[in-house]
């Protein structure tokens, strides 16, 4: 049986031309507005690894949400600008109709064996299986397919706080094995810190989003259907946008760092 | 008198097609290889704000170093992609005799006043005036236009370091009041975290870098020709690569959030 994440994330070619694919839009992920965007990254990151031409595994995606994506059809331009002796450079917009609603870049690069340290340190987290899992409001259908087990800063629940921190345990649901794509998708698993800070649902959506994936494929295989541990946190928030910097945590190995610039609506809310 | 950073940055359109301006990379921001990276995302800046058809004022830039870039002319290309009610998305790439060297995207955005709050807190610092600048080796030549005074992780000493973390007073030099050009540049002031990991100077390179502009117009104009409290870390290295994040302070008030990835050669020293 397909996995509703394998579902969501397949794409076919179209004609015998290379450069674009087509994807379709799934009910299981979708946000308030349009499709939840970590599944829109995933699926790039999955068009990028099926290309014929494509050179390694992932190392860092950058997505622009321009305009809202409609829930259908909707096909990828990719552009392989680049292959270097160890890292490759793809462009790409994913477009409606003609209309470009969103654009980005992403570098693949062949893994190579260096020095290597892991620097930060994971959030203390008690094991996922002492938390309880919460469900997001039922109208937020992509995070049924996550479960989250919140440490810190959990869902919406009328009060405001100062700090904008999540920390939760989050998989997949079902269970399925991580990959590239899962990860991607993961990355983007938080709900806008501005609800944390406001305490209540309020328009919102991203603007830009940058994955960088320090994981190998080897260290996502060797992770499996375990939950990752995610921790999320804004820096400054006004003028209608805020900054989102989270990590992905396997153990004591960092799968991926991630930021985003996110919209928001003025809550009225007193400063 | 034109200052160093406002020669490096000019542009010129290219005829009549308001897409295209040229550039020229100047000695003043000559790195080890090319041009300084901060300087040619300067330029991007000045480019589109230059553009007839901007909104606003810079909220995010993406550029991918795609390619060493030659010393000499180069072409920037700007497509303004989207115009949306408060932003606006545009790609860009910059070419030398037909080929992409960098590749990238922005978002310009209307200021709009909403509620707002700085969650993240600057380094503490004694004032820039108590700190002695520092100077890098001489033949790295774009750090000569920048007033360097390291509070910790300080220019490059032989010593190796568990902690890839810089904080700085910096601004240009001469003396520039701060602007989106110049604080685009400054968000690269940082030289390889892995130098200061290794304690010696070593092959390396951004390969992509954010920036989140959460600065205005205004708050620039306040912030002067003062220092720019500056502090950047590295979460892992690993596999030719690692991740840098950092932060740009005026007192409370952080101007920008920016994030790059960086290609290293192996050091061959024991893990």
């Amino acid at each position: 049986m397909t996995h509703v994440l394998d579902e969501a994330i397949a794409l076919t070619p179209v004609g015998s031309d290379s450069r674009v694919f087509r994807a379709q839009t799934h009910p299981a992920y979708a946000n308030m507005v349009g499709p939840f965007g970590g599944i829109t990254a995933a699926t790039v990151i999955h068009g990028l690894q099926q290309h014929p031409d494509v050179l390694g595994e992932p190392l860092s995606l950058t997505i622009n949400f321009v305009a809202p994506i409609a829930y259908g059809e909707w096909d990828l331009h990719l552009d392989p600008v680049r292959t270097n002796r160890t890292n490759q450079h793809w462009v790409f917009s994913i477009r409606q109709e003609g209309v470009t609603v969103a654009t980005g870049s992403a570098v693949f690069a062949v893994i190579r064996d260096t020095w290597a340290d892991v620097e930060a340190a994971p959030p203390e987290a008690v094991p996922a299986a002492e938390v309880e899992p919460t469900d997001f409001l039922d109208f937020i259908a992509w995070a049924k397919n996550y479960d989250k087990r919140f440490l810190v800063g959990g869902i919406v629940d009328g009060e405001t706080a100062d700090d904008s921190t999540s920390t939760l345990w989050v998989r997949d649901q079902p269970e399925r094995p991580i990959d590239f794509p899962s990860l991607a998708s993961m990355a983007d698993c938080f709900f806008p810190r501005i609800f944390l800070r406001h305490g209540v649902y309020m328009p919102a959506g991203t603007i830009s989003m940058t994955t960088y994936f320090h994981a190998t494929a080897e260290e996502l295989a060797a992770h499996g259907t375990d939950h990752v541990l995610a921790t999320a946190r804004g820096s400054r928030f006004g003028h209608g946008h805020f900054d989102q910097f989270a990590e992905l945590w396997s153990g004591e190995t960092l799968l991926a760092t991630t930021h985003q610039l996110v919209y928001y609506k003025d809550p009225k809310v007193p400063a």
